[in-house]
């Protein structure tokens, strides 16, 4: 079965480590001596109890987290996020900084004005094509948050370091490179991201919030959409999605026992994409799109000569066994997604495969 | 493997059936030939349209449901359908029914309240410890919608017909018997299901909705919270929650193709019910809380002569293979939850028990 796996590119949902899907697989009719699937257990059980606290507390454990933090799970991935945030936080007279870094920021920047609430663009690479981080942004210092995307999926870009505010706390979607690598939480409010590229499957979101933060929603919100709601109840006032805490809390597990925590995937994670940067700065056939100080060590963006040769390289890896390696539909060429689980072997394979390609059409 | 599961009575997340869960555990490293899991496919590729559009297509076999229908796949459970019907259906002006038959109605009206909607509680069974459904309500003929819960899990009773309402739309929560038997949906402008009973895991929420209320979703509203942007999108404006959604699917492929559809899947619910109402008749030493007429088919709650004698009914019960009988933590006593997936012959070891039991103790 393993080996008809193919190397999978996908932007998300994306690749998972194998060995939690062969886990999930061996125990998916009876989970931990239950007598039934891990879709079957009651969520007010004890071995659900044990798998959510675990999720957490590894979470807490792998980015050093206090008991100032919170670690939710909510239902409707990054986007539901984006209008929960400003409902829950900016108040009469509130304002919120938000960076436009894409389409994700766009997006989070919509969500937050279409609620009629007060917030200021204080940065935007809008006008080199979101190809670049911008640095040296003013933030305002009554800002309740500064909001930024952390990874831009679809133009491959990434703060690799994360800005100065001057004390107002960041709020990060952080849904395409959690957990890749450490993060100082001293900076951030809150930090949330939709599991289904480095850290699960799709249908929950983590939500990292600092405690204090909670003390600004309204209790006039329906229950589902405050934040209070959540943290009351271990992110169980309702029926959580089961399968994909489990899944997520398997991946934690791999993350800090098979890989050795964030520093070591860190070091995995950089070693992966500069084999494929190292290869475009040294080509004149591929060539990156995304500016080299804000390259995307998750999501890394190319182009070849035409689009015809695209479409042909896209067709030749997926017969090849190499999926998912197409642009985004907004903007074309090509994208090699490689999230957490993606292995070095994969990342080895494409350069192969890259070198051959140009040698069979060059 | 199959041997040691147990009898699942748990109230949801609960029993799947036993052909799905094996077809999800066969194909968890290689889905379809694609060399991928479920998990790490795209939402965006032909074989995840497949599963949704198959997903569609039998709930609207299954329902007779024609081209004046939408059905969506929206985060949240039920409880978030709770704050968004009145968010999208009540405008400046509009008022809505409710009747209020238990914990999950009285939820759906506090969410409606506390967005400061105008509604009108027109039943409620509230003064018998809603151990019955009200007969004979009068609706408000210019409500946009009346609502009701089908069935309630915690006190065990189930509208066995829908109200008559004058011609108001009905709104039903039907979370925990959709699928168990056929309906009349001329008489319904949306219905509406948490999966993690009937028809799947947790995590993903069924709605089908009759078009002419998508014209009442400002849209002003966030697009995460408006019914029009699922619409529009097949359910997949944002990542929908894949794994739940597939799993949906395979449930309905083996109630279309193995029960043999909703006439079979009623019956099937009738005779397992039967079984123990009609135990229950005819003993001295267990009695149904239930008004006779309101008596669920899928949750069939029950009480012992003490509550000791409940306490070593449900531990003899775990230690014998039956799991899932404690009562819902509001009210005590006993509740076997028999949803589809659950089998006759769940049900007979049930009724064998239970007699045991009485013997050993009486």
């Amino acid at each position: 079965m393993t080996e008809e796996r193919i190397y999978n590119f996908n932007a998300g949902p994306a690749a998972l480590p194998l060995p939690v899907l062969q886990e999930i697989q061996a125990s998916f009719l009876n989970f931990k001596g239950t007598g039934m699937s891990i879709t079957e257990i009651s969520h007010r059980s004890p071995a659900f109890d044990a798998v959510i606290n675990d999720a957490v507390e590894r979470t807490k454990r792998l980015l050093n987290l206090d008991d100032n933090w919170d670690v939710l799970f909510i239902q409707g991935g990054a986007s539901m996020q984006f209008c929960m945030i400003p409902m829950n936080f900016l108040g009469e007279g509130d304002t919120a900084d938000y960076v436009n870094t894409g389409t994700w920021s766009t997006k989070a920047i919509t969500e937050a004005k279409v609620q009629g609430k007060t917030i200021a663009v204080q940065a935007s690479s809008e006008d080199q094509n979101f190809s670049y981080i911008p640095q040296e942004t003013k933030f305002n210092p009554d800002a309740v948050y500064a909001h930024i995307t952390s990874n831009n999926t679809i133009k491959g870009t990434q703060w690799a370091d994360f800005p100065d505010t001057g004390g107002v706390p960041l709020i990060a979607d952080t849904s395409s490179d959690i957990m890749s690598r450490p993060m100082d939480m001293s900076k951030f409010g809150m930090v949330y991201a939709g599991a289904q590229k480095n850290i699960g499957p799709a249908g929950v979101c983590m939500v990292l919030l600092r405690k204090d933060f909670l003390e600004r929603t309204p209790d006039s919100l329906p229950a589902m959409l405050k934040y209070t709601t959540y943290a009351a109840k271990n992110s169980m006032y309702n029926t959580p999605p089961c399968f994909a805490i489990y899944t997520v809390q398997q991946v934690l597990k791999w993350i800090e026992e098979e890989v050795g925590g964030l520093e070591k995937m860190a070091e995995q994670n950089a070693a992966k994409a500069n084999l494929l940067y190292n290869y475009f700065d040294n080509s004149e056939f591929y060539r990156g799109t995304a500016e080299k100080e804000s390259r995307s060590l998750m999501n890394v963006t190319f182009r070849l000569p035409s689009e015809d040769l695209e479409a042909k390289f896209v067709a030749e890896a997926t017969k090849a066994g190499l999926g998912g390696l197409k642009g985004h539909r907004s903007v074309g060429g090509c994208r090699a997604s490689i999230y957490n689980p993606t292995p070095m072997d994969a990342v080895e394979a494409l350069v192969s495969f890259m070198m051959e390609f140009e040698r069979s059409v060059g």
